[in-house]
């Protein structure tokens, strides 16, 4: 049970997103601008490293919708998101996503373990000064919701089939849209 | 050096939001929704909160900013915001400020820290949902712009000048006005 009287059937976020929508304007358009709007790096590749923050921080609700909807935007491919979220060296993604999800699981622990080293192996991949900025507050803002979610003591659904119908909304209609029922 | 190329002459998180102005008014919006508008915590009790988590993290900026506008609404008391961030348990505030701290401090490591005891003590305060809710959340904020701030190593002004100057600019206007120059 949730520590505070929140919306019944909502799970995850999006009951304190109900209680609270004030709040939940803000922060969907904060996730809207970060992962749904065009953007160099894929949506693919952004909620892969929403889902690997969110992992690091064992936060169940954020890391399966943000995976599923990485899956999504990968063809379907969910064991890439799980070789992702379980060793990323190893996983078949790029070069330069690697390097940004060593940023983002430093800025996981705490922002003054990124060193110029990890920035700038990034830049010699490729990454742009927009990229490792968008990393940086992506993981930053993942480090929020996952505490948001798991502060209050949401309810998730275990099972996939919750993830696997709403991730092809969300990743079509984008954040702002994410507190219809 | 910050690790990415920053606009000049703005400390703390102020660089990146002029660098991001479309993920910058989200930021400010949410955070003046939070810190800024009617409340039944006054605005002093809710910026010792951000103070005291951005303390947590060692987040040089964020705590002095927040500290010296926590400050200003308390009447000039900056001996009460240091009293918080090295022992809350001992400062002159009220039981139900410090229920509300221990969940924020337990949010700042991680969500599920907090606990039903914990919650149970702030409602036994006169804590409601809402201000449970909202502390949860500042606490979450505040884990996120710390990791922003030092996660592009940002620089801070060292001396107290900067922070006294800027605290009631903000303490009147509010975040929304927070990008400007």
């Amino acid at each position: 049970m949730a520590h505070i009287a929140l919306p019944e059937g909502l799970p995850g976020i999006r009951g304190p997103m109900a209680f609270r929508p004030e709040t939940a304007k803000p922060l969907n358009d904060l996730v809207n601008v970060l992962l749904h709007e065009p953007h160099s790096l894929s949506a693919g590749e952004r909620e892969l490293i929403a889902t690997y923050v969110s992992s690091q921080n064992d936060c169940y609700f954020c890391q399966t919708i943000h995976g599923a909807i990485a899956a999504h935007h990968l063809g379907g491919d969910g064991e890439l998101v799980q070789s992702v979220k379980h060793d990323f060296g190893q996983a078949r993604i790029s070069e330069k996503l690697k390097a940004l999800l060593i940023i983002a699981g430093k800025v996981q622990k705490g922002g003054k373990y990124v060193t110029s080293e990890d920035v700038g192996r990034a830049r010699k991949e490729g990454a742009t000064d927009l990229e490792i900025h968008d990393t940086v507050l992506i993981a930053a803002v993942f480090c929020m919701c996952n505490r948001y979610v798991d502060g209050l003591a949401t309810w998730a659904p275990e099972g996939p089939e919750y993830y696997r119908e709403r991730a092809p909304i969300v990743a079509e209609e984008g954040y702002r849209a994410s507190v219809r029922t």
